[in-house]
């Protein structure tokens, strides 16, 4: 009974004692703002207008104010759909008037990635807050001119790094620090689907890099908030059918190991040509994973310790991970926190995406210097 | 209905008739021989004690013949408790004098890994067919030393690679090579344990390696075997700590990729700190997987396809694994056939763990050149 009663409080109470902890909040010292803070939404495309704007009315501090698209016929309907007035739709060129708009706060750049730093740019000069979607650039270069902007600006920079705002992955963070695995040791990350062609992720000009860019950054960052610390030197291996007409500039498979201070390795994996949404932290105690680890939704977690395999179910949380990224950058705006994942978070993963490329293509190991 | 009977089918009924087609068989052109060849075991640890001996009662075409130890104690004891007479007894002393013992067909070196070149050898000498435990010896030279000695005496030499035996492994083998999977692309596969201090595994000069030699060689064979062709290229990481008394002259963790010519890659976990037993092979159109995958028994495999995942069961094949891979040379010494697993079987790996080495020394990847 006991046993039982303390594995319980192990996958249900004590997970939300750790939840409530771990979820980000910026904490107010008066009552909280009565205004919802405006987003303006840049680049209407499937995850712009089926993931996120149907979600931002279920924001506690946010809500959708402004359209920006360079196609007038999504601006008419996602406008009219949403009851976004005619003078807050604009195209990429009027896009820099948004200074004059006091509706709009927030900017949520969901454009292709090699536009993610001009757009953003534009708009921390246009004095707004930039939420902008992973890969933060296509450059590390690019990330450090965003940080900049954004600095100069006095506003803030965050990278939609969604699933720091997702209570399984949140929980297995939790998980990691508080020991349940012992020393972590191996962390594997597996990231990839079938890519579909003719599309911009598989054009380099406007993905910057293939499945590692867009997919293999979950791998990356999920071992880098796992560890919880900050991998010292990649090895990578890159496999891409050049006779795959999906495959003429952008790389398919990467796959690559790091090497995290405390000794910790992870093995990780980029596919455009393989199905894999997973992870897993084997400490010298047991482990804990997630498989599927990063969608939209569907999470399932896993333990392993004492010879016992467990399944880890939490409480549904009062906001889903979009949701709470959205609010998560309003209340920052409002209350002047930096975000949990803000334009260093999106700089160091690029940084590590440019090694692993380097790696893949030298064939040696990469040592990351101190930023 | 139509759609539940083909998905039986594929899980059990063609399982079988895959199964008969894939499990290791050496035809007889007439009846079968009536006498059972006879097994000296050399080394009396655990392994060879607990797991080898007591399934040699079970075998078609081998049996106990003669027991082979440095140490009196236990050669009393399993002599013993075996019935095998002391004139079928030896020591490391008198151990070439088993070419004079027309009972002894067969040697099974079960040693520390450092003596398995010298004992298979004098073996071969001896006019005996030889099974020697994995890893084959603990450098390629050695291990075609004893290729050599094998060919020399006319006798068969067979590496203990016992998951070639194990129903669910040869399953898994033959799922992907029907494309069930479509288009191998990624094979993850990992072995590690907590390693217990004070024993010879830990002393390099009688083990040869770390968790490399022992258990990473199980990630590294499973690979192989599932890719169904030779890799290329490695590249390797190592993470071991040399505070750990455990860890003076042998490595802990020794993770690795692998580049396949069909451009499948393949990332493996090698530990001495941490529990793994799993492999997958991920595809264009699908995976299977297993865990635990390579253990004495309880072998779990589930596959992936067209959004289901199932669990695989397998009937309780006629042989298990020890008793199939004891028999398979017995077979082979009868009817001239070369074991599925000979003695190039162990030298690949062996060739492939010394290139794992050298990469993750040099912090580059190595090129393997063809044999």
């Amino acid at each position: 009974m006991g046993n039982r009663q303390s594995r319980r409080e192990v996958l249900t109470g004590s997970g939300v004692a750790l939840l409530a902890a771990t979820l980000p909040a910026c904490g107010w010292a008066q009552e909280p703002p009565k205004r919802k803070l405006g987003y303006a939404i840049v680049g209407l495309g499937s995850y712009a207008t089926r993931q996120i704007m149907p979600r931002l009315k279920d924001c506690e501090f946010a809500k959708l104010a402004a359209l920006v698209s360079g196609t007038p016929e999504k601006l008419e309907r996602y406008g009219a759909e949403y009851g976004i007035p005619k003078t807050h739709r604009y195209s990429y060129a009027n896009y820099d008037s948004i200074r004059d708009n006091p509706d709009i706060d927030l900017v949520y750049v969901v454009l292709p990635n090699s536009m993610h730093a001009e757009y953003s740019i534009r708009a921390s000069q246009a004095g707004k807050h930039v939420l902008c979607e992973k890969p933060m650039a296509v450059s590390a270069a690019e990330c450090e001119v965003m940080i900049a902007a954004a600095k100069k600006a006095g506003k803030k920079l965050m990278i939609g790094y969604r699933c720091h705002f997702e209570p399984y992955n949140l929980r297995g963070i939790e998980l990691v620090k508080s020991g349940f695995v012992g020393r972590p040791r191996v962390i594997t990350s597996e990231h990839g689907f079938n890519a579909q062609p003719n599309q911009w992720r598989l054009d380099r000009p406007l993905s910057g890099g293939g499945s590692m860019m867009d997919i293999g950054i979950y791998s990356l960052n999920a071992a880098r908030y796992l560890a919880g610390e900050e991998p010292i030197e990649v090895s990578a291996m890159e496999s891409t059918d050049r006779k795959d007409p999906r495959f003429r500039n952008v790389e398919d498979q990467i796959d690559w190991q790091m090497r995290f201070p405390s000794g910790a390795l992870a093995s990780c994996v980029s596919s455009y040509s393989s199905n894999h949404n997973a992870w897993r932290v084997v400490g010298t105690d047991g482990w804990v994973g997630m498989e599927p680890a990063t969608g939209y939704d569907g999470h399932q977690m896993w333990t392993r310790k004492g010879g016992k395999t467990e399944q880890v179910t939490l409480p549904a949380p009062p906001k889903n991970q979009f949701v709470a990224q959205l609010d998560h950058l309003a209340e920052c705006a409002m209350n002047g926190r930096e975000p949990i994942v803000s334009g260093e978070e999106g700089l160091r993963d690029m940084r590590l995406i440019e090694a692993i490329y380097r790696s893949a293509r030298e064939g040696k190991a990469v040592r990351m210097t101190a930023a």
